[in-house]
Order: C-alpha cells, then sequence, then structure tokens
C-alpha cells in the first residue's frame, strides 16, 4: 500500500504542528500550573559565526523575518491539529494531551497574540545580538521557537553566503543554481535567502517569480548529448538554441571537449547569428580548470570577434575558488597577451550547492532563549547557566544599537537594558563598552570616538499587528550593502577575518552578573 | 509594503515550477525542433559517496522516492504556471515563451506520462549505480530532472548519516531532534530520511503524527528557567513536570548544574513518584562532557535506587561523537566500580543538527543524465564526455544488480545492459567484472563465488500509473537493516571504510567504450 501524504497531510506537517512535541508538552504544563498566560519574553540570537573549515564568516546577513511572519499568521491552530495533539499517547496508553488544555489551545493556539521586534532583513549582524526580541503568553511566545528557528536559521545562513560570494566576485554577477542540491522544499527558503544577500537572479523558476525577479537559465548538457545521439552533432544543438533564443544566447560549451569543440562551434553559430542582426550573449563552462579556460575562450572569443561576450562559470563555485579562479587570471593572463581585469569583467557566476547548503558550515546555530517574565507584578530576569561562561544568557528586556566611529564605521554592537538610550559621548562623557564575559576586557570611548549611535531592534508586530513596513527585496539588498560597506575590511575578509566587538553596557553587565551570583546560590 | 507571499503563490513555488528554468528554455526549444515527444530514458544516480571531512561512508541508504511520486502526481502544469511563464521576459523584452509552446505544455504537462524503475527506499545504494531510470517525451523526462534530484539528493543523504548513527548508537534508541536546524520547511523529508535510515523516532510533531509515528519530547531549559525567575527553583520545575505527566517523566538536569542540582532534584522527583506508584522515565544531559556526566549520572542513579531510567544524551551528537563517548564511557566506567554496558544499555541519543543537515557533507551529488534518445526507429545510447575518465557516463537502457558470495555476503553491484540477465556462473562459466573506467581493473567470478545474483531496479510507474506496492516505513527498515547485515564490515566502518565494488559488465564496457571512440571522433 502507498501511504500517499495528502494536501491536508503536508498542511499539519508544515503549519502549527511543524514544532517540537516538547513546546507543547511544556505548554500544557503551563497551562496547568496557571502559567499559560504570564508575559513572557525570548530573545533570538546566535553565538557563533559561521566556520566553513578553512574560512570563515567574519559577520552574518539577517534573514527570513518576512516568511517568519506570513507563517505566523497563517499557522494559528486547526481542527485536525487539535485532533493529532488527541490521539498522541504516552507509554501507559493514556492520552498526552488532556480535553482541558486542548479546549485552551483551541481557543488561544495562535500567533496573533506576540508582540515582536527585529532587525530588519539585510542588515548584517553579529553573534550574541537579539535579532528577533519575542513578547507574549508564556505557551505561545514558547511553542513559536520551533518554526522561528528552523526559518531564521537557514535564510540567515544562505544570506551570509550569498553575501561572501558576491564580494569576492568583486561585484560580478551572481546566479543562484542550487534548487536541485537543496534541502527539498528548503531550496525556496534558501533562493530568497540569496537573493537578499547577494545573488542577482535565480535559476529557481517558480519562487524567483513569486519574489518579482526574472528566473534566469539556458541549457544543459543533455540538449546537446540529444543531439548527438541522433546523429546531428554539437553545431546542430547550439545552432538550434539560437534559432529559438536569438537574443538570449548563452551555449554550454564543455559537454564533448571545450577547446576544441564547444567554443569553436559557439563562434560559428555567434558569427551567423550576428550576420542576422542579433547579438550572442555568452559561453558557459561547467567542468575543468575554470581560469585556464577562461583565458583560453576569452582568447578565442576576442579573436572571433567577440570581446564582449560573457563567459559564466559554474561547477561547485564557493568563494573562496571564485577568489582562487580571479587570483588565477590576473596571473596567468598577461602570458596570454590578455588584460585580466577585462577577462574579470565578462566573468559570470552560477553558484550551487556550495550556496544553498552553505558548504562547510550548514546550520547556523541560533537559539531562542527565555530572558525576562513577568510575575503579575513585575519583568523578572531569566538567566541560564552552562558550563561555559561565554554561554551564560544575557538577561531581561534589552535594547541592541550599533555604534558608528569618527570615519562612519560600524565600530562595535552594543547590548543594553531596555531603559538605556546610548548617545554619542560629549565633552568629558565616557561610554563604557564590557566584553559579554570576560570581566577583564572592557573599552571605553570618548568624545569624538562616536558619530552616530543606531538602534538595531525595530518594533514589527505589536499583539499580531503588523506596524511597521517591511522592506521588500531591493530595499534589504540596500541595506546590505550599506552595512557591508561600513564595516572595517578586516571584518570583511572572507579567510580569518577580524572580530567584530559585541558588548554590554555597564547596568546590563551588572545585572548579568547578580543573577549568575543569586543563581549560583538559591537557583536549585 | 509587506510582500507576503501568498498560499496561491506557495503552491506555484512548489508545484511545476519548482525548478531550474533551463529546464523549460530546452523543453521549448525540442518543442520547435520535434523533439519534444522522442522517448528518452534518463538515469539518476550519485558519483560519490558522502565524505564528511574526517569520515566518510561506505555506502548510502536510498530515500525519497514515496515522496518523489506524490510530487509528481500533484505537479501537473496549472493555469496559474501558464500565466508565470507567459510573463517572463528575455533581454530584448520579447517573450520567453511563445503560445505554440504553452498550449502543448498545457495540453502535455503532466509526469503522468513517465515510466520509471527504482531501487526501494532503504536499500543500501552505492555510486554509479542508476537508482531511479526515468523513461517518457523528452520534454517532461527532462523538466522532471530538478524537482527529482532535489527531493532524492537529500532524502538519501540523510537517510545514509541516520545510518551510521544508529551503528555508532550499537541499536540504542536514536531520537531525530532537528528541525530548528534544518533548512526551513526541509524538515519534514529530512525527518521522513531520518526514520528511514536509523532514527527510532523524532520531536518533529506534524510529520510523525502523519507518518505515524508518536513524536517524543519532554521539555526545554526554558521551562526550568521560567520557575526560577519565578523563584519557585528548579525542583519546583520539576515536580510541576512530574505531576503533568508521571508517567512519562524525563527530566532535563543540566539548566543549573548537572551533578550539585539536576540530577539530585531529578532523584527527589524521582522518589515521590516511585511512592506515588509511578516509574521515572529518564534525564537528560545537554550540555558538557557527556561521557563523564553519563558516568556520574548513573552512579547517582543507581545509588538512588533508579539503575533502570533512561539517559538521554543531546548536544551536537553525531555518529564520531556517539563512538568516542561509548569508548570513554568504556574505558572510565570501570574506575568508578559501575559496568559499562550497562550504562551504554541505558543510553538514548537525541541527535540534532547534524543529523538533519548531514554535517561535513551537506549534499549528496546525484545527477540526472540522459543515457538514451529513441530516434524513431531505435534506442540511441547517449553519452557526455568529460575531462575526468571516472565522470563518463556510462551509457544506454540499462540494468543493475546485486552479487552475494558464497557467505551470502554483498560482494558487487554490476551494471548490465538491459537486454542481460547475470546469474551465478556454474561449472566453467565466468562473470566478468569490469571497473568502471579503469581498463586495467577488472575481477572474474567463477562458480561457488556467487551465491545469488538479485535485481535492484524494480517497475515503479508505467506511464504514470503505480505497478507496484511501495514498502511503508517499517518495511524500509527491515530492507535497511538487512542490506547492511550483508555488508562486509569494513564497509559499515564508520572512518575509512573499505570501497565496495561496482563493476559494468563486459557487454556495457564495450558499448561504453565505442561510444567514447565515436564521439571523440564524430561529436563535433
Amino acid at each position: 500500500m502507498l501511504a500517499r501524504m495528502t494536501f491536508a497531510q503536508q498542511r499539519l506537517a508544515e503549519g502549527f504542528l511543524f514544532t517540537d512535541l516538547y513546546q507543547l508538552t511544556m505548554a500544557q504544563l503551563y497551562f496547568r500550573t496557571g502559567l499559560a498566560e504570564k508575559r513572557a519574553q525570548f530573545d533570538h540570537f546566535f553565538r557563533d559565526l559561521p566556520n566553513y573549515g578553512d574560512h570563515r564568516a567574519g559577520y552574518c546577513v539577517n534573514a527570513g523575518l518576512g516568511w517568519l511572519l506570513d507563517w505566523m499568521k497563517e499557522a494559528r491552530v486547526q481542527e485536525a491539529d487539535i485532533e493529532a495533539l488527541k490521539s498522541m499517547r504516552g507509554r501507559t496508553g493514556e492520552r498526552l494531551f488532556g480535553d482541558d488544555f486542548l479546549a485552551w489551545l483551541k481557543r488561544h493556539g495562535t500567533f496573533e497574540c506576540l508582540t515582536l521586534r527585529a532587525i530588519p532583513e539585510g542588515r548584517v549582524v553579529h553573534p550574541g545580538v537579539p535579532l528577533t526580541v519575542v513578547e507574549g503568553p508564556l505557551i505561545m511566545a514558547q511553542i513559536l521557537e520551533t518554526a522561528l528557528l528552523a526559518q531564521l536559521n537557514y535564510q540567515t545562513l544562505i544570506a551570509t553566503k550569498a553575501a561572501r560570494v558576491k564580494e569576492s566576485a568583486r561585484g560580478g554577477l551572481v546566479l543562484e543554481f542550487g534548487v536541485r542540491r537543496a534541502h527539498d522544499r528548503g531550496a525556496n527558503a534558501g533562493t530568497r535567502a540569496a537573493l537578499i544577500g547577494g545573488a542577482d537572479f535565480t535559476s529557481n523558476a517558480g519562487i524567483s517569480h513569486v519574489l518579482g525577479f526574472p528566473p534566469k537559465g539556458t541549457h544543459a548538457h543533455s540538449m546537446v548529448q540529444a543531439f548527438v545521439a541522433l546523429g546531428l552533432g554539437e553545431l546542430a544543438a547550439f545552432r538550434a538554441y539560437a534559432e529559438t533564443y536569438p537574443d538570449e544566447c548563452v551555449l554550454l560549451v564543455d559537454t564533448i571537449d571545450t577547446l576544441h569543440s564547444g567554443i569553436p562551434n559557439a563562434i560559428t553559430v555567434f558569427e551567423e547569428l550576428r550576420r542576422k542582426g542579433h547579438e550572442p550573449v555568452g559561453v558557459r563552462l561547467d567542468s575543468g580548470d575554470l581560469a585556464y579556460l577562461s583565458i583560453q575562450a576569452a582568447k578565442l572569443l576576442n579573436e572571433a570577434g567577440f570581446p564582449d561576450v560573457a563567459i559564466v562559470l559554474s561547477s561547485n563555485l564557493d568563494e573562496l575558488v571564485i577568489w582562487q579562479i580571479l587570483t588565477q587570471i590576473s596571473e596567468e593572463a598577461p602570458a596570454y597577451g590578455l588584460d585580466p581585469e577585462a577577462i574579470i569583467r565578462r566573468l559570470v557566476y552560477g553558484v550551487g550547492t556550495r550556496l544553498i547548503t552553505s558548504e562547510g558550515d550548514t546550520a547556523l546555530g541560533g537559539v531562542y532563549k527565555l530572558v525576562s517574565l513577568h510575575d503579575g507584578e513585575r519583568w523578572q530576569p531569566a538567566i541560564k547557566l552552562s558550563d561555559s561562561r561565554d554561554k551564560v544568557l544575557n538577561p531581561g528586556d534589552k535594547g541592541a544599537w550599533r555604534l558608528y566611529d569618527a570615519r562612519g564605521n560600524a565600530t562595535a554592537d552594543l547590548i543594553t537594558l531596555a531603559d538605556e538610550t546610548p548617545k554619542p559621548p560629549q565633552g568629558d562623557e565616557r561610554l563604557l563598552l564590557h566584553h559579554p564575559s570576560d570581566p577583564s576586557r572592557r573599552r571605553t570611548l570618548r568624545a569624538g570616538e562616536v558619530s552616530r549611535v543606531e538602534p538595531l531592534l525595530l518594533p514589527v508586530l505589536e499583539e499580531g499587528r503588523l506596524v511597521r513596513e517591511l522592506p521588500d527585496i531591493p530595499a534589504m539588498r540596500e541595506l546590505r550593502t550599506r552595512d557591508i560597506e561600513a564595516l572595517n575590511s578586516g571584518v570583511r575578509r572572507l579567510v580569518n577575518p577580524h572580530i567584530y566587538h559585541v558588548s554590554l553596557s555597564e547596568p546590563l553587565w551588572t545585572l548579568k552578573q547578580e543573577l549568575i551570583a543569586s543563581l549560583s546560590e538559591n537557583g536549585r
């Protein structure tokens, strides 16, 4: 029997129950112990920048919020969810969830009770800084955790990788080609994040159209193979392509032999096209030594009178491979009498697997932690100790700020208590920045050293109601470009980047130390 | 303005247009050149086993087919897809897709024309062997590529990782905990694959329910934090949990201090539970030195009279970490007067990020290649040359077989032409196995050396009609267990496994060499 997943089942698996079971067992416990509707505050943040093994990120690009908000709107609890929960049983065969709790959940099981502040998508973000702050009734704020993390972790991971690829491409056109190697339907979120973070276009047809970008793509080896199998050959395949797409003619030249078959056949077809009044667009190289082949292809194309035809590169590209290819072209092109910059200007990068899966570091370890709970009278900061001092939470209701130096460069992010509003120090004022965990590391900023203090967290939802227009993807890209340009070049480095400072204000540092001491004594 | 993705847009992005644009530009070309309905055959296979950096797989576990078939059924072209294609424009502003092609597509844009053979889900599979063979009209068989790869690559990758985790756990219970770190909605496919490959249960509530497994989970640090923030402490949190779930009581003991707070408080609550007639289930350790803490937790629990309570481990587990933990327990437990095997028997493994993202190797490089095209009179084998001899396709319509040796162990997979039916050699018969690319490496099997030859590819679809009952997940798990047990132990090794032989038959080898020679001369 084929147990097909029905459409209703897919909705169930992607809706309210797209979560870890423990969110729901905790929810029932909160309900039973009278904590259900106590107001709680959770911070979403990541502790470590992606580390790809031989290289690592100096910053991340925030992404995913828009789709998370869509999900929160759609994912109110449905009758089918209640029925599923009703059917779940513990080891003694008794129902796991009682009618009392399920009745509550049926009435209150929506995320429209939540208030949310967030750093906008596209902005550069750093470890330890709250990216999203969720406030609302304990149960619903808690249940949101899993779906929030699954959506924001992945998109931020991919937007970050895309930004690195775009940096390495020195402004060249980057095409996202990865859907076939993505993690199933996660492909579409990855495509969106890539477009936010640095890809100019994508081959992923459906989601590209939905997001308002024209998808890109020409042909695969199989087209050439088909013509060859029918005895017609590569040249006939190229001619058929040029005839069908006279103004979009990009030919994949490595099915048989790049330099001895593909490029010469492409030049023949390009000449025919030009005689008919069309300008050819490019060739694509998908295997072999892409730096060497780029130089040779450029040489042949130049000699044939096509110095402006693009050379599209694909095949396991990532930021380091692109960097190496460009370095090699710079070094070797002069030996062939070619200007390396002229070759590099005509390159286009099709980046697949290594972008859409963030090869080398496949998950951003974003977490979602309870930082404050209202006991009916006041907010009580919450903390979690840990074996590692670096992992102890920053407790309480907080703000997050970016400090710019005299040149306008971002010099540090500062996490404060919610009632602080840091300003550039004037006269004798001092701004004291604490390292998040090491008491011996502090930094004092004086007048003239801070040109601007910018709030990072902006109100997005007030009890489920959208209170801010979210940027569209072009606007997110502008935020990204502006933020990356404001980083010191050491932080932008692809390999072994300089560490950007994230600091705590004096009042937050003091609260954290007090809570650690008190929990160590009394928490048990 | 918030450009929310509507439900209709999500369907569009996950349906027929969940593909690379080039599949559609090629499709229009095939339509215009009269190749649209020529019969074509594509092989899906992977070239390389997952390599996680410091360790690598010796085999893969096949997964994803069931959901691919669901998708193929759902994803016929819709009016919205046609409208999207109609709106796409090239660089001169002209429409990319003509009315003639779109009219054809509207009529024929369904995968129900395809015939498909496949190796069943759950089976152990090896590089180069066709896992899925798709036959049908060139256009529709070609368009299927991207969605097929996105779905089968990921599930096979995760089923493989899960099998390794299960191997390292020596049969202990494995729980999939990764949804929060998965690639967005890809989580659900990953969960399914993990359940096929080696996870016993999952925390992912919705999809677990849909697949017929009870989801697993208890509580997070945030529950303890909430009680602490309210001044009630960890013990009160544990009591509340035990009261709500007296027969499901697994307590997370590392929020404050595992050995000095968590375990003692858990023991207090377990004693209270037992006095009320309930047996506690377990503790969970989520940070620190899990081997050391397992031993110490076992010691404290034993001394308190709870020698059977499970110890659930989580926190960045994978097959190597589990292997190291068990090794360390084996070495160190005796020094504390404990039987290591008794500790290991009570361990349960919650495996998250590193399973659901296949940490270390995030994409299976599965490909989908044209191997044969019918020219109206006969099938013409198709091939693609490559810079690397290893990457040259195995052409033509083929069969795939597993050979078992005299002990019943799998000794090689054999790829043949479709009209071959290899049998165990009898008397003076010889079975000649060619290395797929190296002419100097051949192997000859004689009578007595092959006990059984098993066909791997089974008919699944005949022109869209399901012709075989697909196994359910328990049956897939049986296939997996049986196949893994039939591997030589060297191939099962987690680190530096022995290479399993995949060979070509004499007739396939000969065809391949002829085509390479002919293409090198005439392909251009």
